[in-house]
């Protein structure tokens, strides 16, 4: 299995370098647990789902702490058959999820975002999942549909995305479930989101 | 079959207001055939995928023009079986889609980008494509993958996503191409872009 994500970081100030560069310095604890590059586009994030989502959020959190509005692309994937076999990407959640019903999923998706960290940087989300090479994908989009809105992030399902508000904790962690919780445990499966906070739009 | 976009622009720059504002003129002329609602995320446009590419291409070249390093990301989606059916998003090239073989698809969309408009605005775009609910997705991408490298617009492939460059027309031709051409003409097919311009890593 290969688990990563590419990840851009866009400041809406003419301070935009400093930003993304104090952004990135809250990579600095994951740099032993994950591989990171970064080219003039994004920062490919390579490891297993606790410590990439983790550094996430922590990028996005102190990015957003500053007033600027800020806003945050990611691309993550998971079992991209294109991708080599990367043993730093082991994850047990995934592997225990094999022998797990769909409502066993959900419930121990709701329990992680009950239990998740608590980082005082409220957020925007908005994400879309897609389950590749099977069937019946619609049944797991619908399934991780009905965590997300008893998720407590939820706020409203838009056309080819579902919005998320709240802590960035809890909205990490609301994220790391779907994309681990549902779709087959061993398929292809990636979540396409966008992250924003400090917008004048909401002000 | 319903066929849309959520977009984003993502100027960095301080006036980022009047960067956004600016470019949602671009908009404009399309105005009579496609569904644009937007909110304090991204913009949706609903419609056929001759003036919805057209549109988000003039959106992102109306900004890339200025001097500002500015970004934009779009999910395009088409045949999500959560949508409704919507009779403005009816396309041709997906109809006809059906009959072709995979080579046949490949050397249509080849032809479409040489005859793609020229803006005079060179940018860079990353992009992942998503066929959905379909055994053999991964030939589809392949398949793509193929077109893409002769198309003129590959720059490189990355994890999960592939690199273009050129001039605006020939890349958002180049994605349009990859976005009907491409997974099932009847199935739920999307794109996951990001565009930029004016980035002083380039520089």
């Amino acid at each position: 299995m290969f688990i990563g994500a590419q990840v851009s970081l866009y400041p809406m100030t003419s301070q935009f370098v400093e930003v993304i560069t104090a952004g990135l310095d809250a990579l600095t604890p994951y740099k032993d647990d994950l591989r990171i590059e970064t080219d003039d586009m994004s920062t490919l994030m390579v490891g297993a789902p606790e410590p990439l989502l983790d550094a996430i959020r922590d990028l996005f959190a102190a990015s957003a702490k500053r007033p600027e509005h800020v806003t945050m692309h990611v691309t993550l994937s998971r079992g991209c058959p294109g991708e080599p076999d990367d043993p730093s990407c082991r994850c047990e959640v995934l592997e225990r999820a094999q022998d797990e019903t769909l409502a066993e999923r959900q419930a121990l998706a709701a329990q992680a975002v009950e239990n998740a960290v608590v980082t005082g940087v409220g957020i925007d989300v908005q994400f879309s999942l897609y389950v590749m090479g099977s069937g019946n994908h619609m049944d797991e989009i619908y399934g991780c549909i009905d965590f997300l809105k008893s998720s407590g992030t939820f706020l409203e399902s838009k056309n080819f995305c579902t919005r998320l508000r709240g802590d960035a904790g809890a909205v990490f962690e609301t994220l790391r479930q779907a994309f681990l919780r549902f779709g087959p445990a061993e398929g292809h499966v990636t979540i396409d989101l966008t992250a924003s906070a400090n917008s004048p739009s909401l002000a």
